[in-house]
């Protein structure tokens, strides 16, 4: 749970990364953002701010701002009645950003989620991603990343988005975020 | 038919435009860039230059830079081997163009084309994309567009893209560009 206050400032926030990236909103996007604090209540290190350009059955485009440091946490994407799962292309635009998906571990991975969290990371093949990087998960892929010390503005190209259907290790986890005062 | 040089013009331009929308490109991607004159020799009037970031089955996102007035033909994405066509949005990121498609025609449309190519401009119903702005085209709808004086960046998210089964209006257009000399 965060407060309405942690919502807006963290909106605020991200509309200075996508001025920093110079990615132009319109004044009916700026009032989109979505903030994602995961039902953890802890938005400053494990959430996501987002805006979802286009969703529609089969493709999905959004921009994800990460705070320096933020985490999305280990998730998948698995078929949804009878339908492939998503597909995504994360393409870094801006700062930097750690994505981690199966295969061998990093031997110094640059992400360092709190404690009580790392034991819900699981996958730890190490991606850099820096400003024109891009990596493609196939469907049901484990993956989790996490921001560099500057945060990161990062774009995703998708075929059609259910976050509702996405499965997270950590069982704590919803997706819903709630507001609360 | 285009000459080498005015491919190498032509990208060198278009990397200067992506300079102007501060995004970032890798090296390889830099060598990437694709030059599409339609096959009519004439690019600065008609053609496209445009960088693809990813192209799977499923999902295609690029990168399209229009110099001032240029043009992209108007054509539709058919219905390819019982799949349905492609779907795309296109998202201005710099600049400004008009895209045209099926409805009313605009009373006083900004768009110019060439007189002997405003015959295979069937359609005429306008929107006016500035940075922050976007449209969704739905599969097989006609569509053409121009970018206005000072050139454009556009962001296309669409499903898998298959250039060589767009249907052009104008009989003279092959999809190839044809690099001489």
């Amino acid at each position: 749970m965060i407060t309405r206050t942690q919502r807006d400032d963290a909106v605020e926030a991200a509309l200075e990364y996508f001025r920093k990236a110079s990615i132009a909103l319109t004044e009916d996007e700026k009032q989109r953002i979505e903030v994602a604090d995961f039902g953890l209540g802890r938005l400053k290190e494990i959430g996501l701010e987002l805006l979802t350009y286009v969703n529609t059955d089969r493709v999905c485009a959004k921009e994800l701002i990460l705070f320096p440091w933020q985490i999305c946490p280990e998730h998948r994407h698995p078929a949804v009645a009878g339908e492939v799962g998503k597909e995504e292309t994360f393409r870094c635009r801006w700062g930097e950003v750690y994505l981690y998906v199966p295969g061998p571990k990093a031997d110094s991975p640059r992400g360092r989620p709190p404690t009580d969290a790392a034991e819900y990371m699981t996958v730890w093949h190490e991606v850099v991603l820096k400003p024109g990087d891009q990596y493609t998960l196939m469907p049901n892929t484990l993956h989790w990343f996490q921001a560099g010390p500057e945060g990161a503005v990062v774009s995703e190209f998708s075929t059609r988005s259910r976050d509702e259907s996405d499965i997270f290790t950590d069982p704590r986890i919803g997706r819903e975020t709630v507001i609360s005062g």
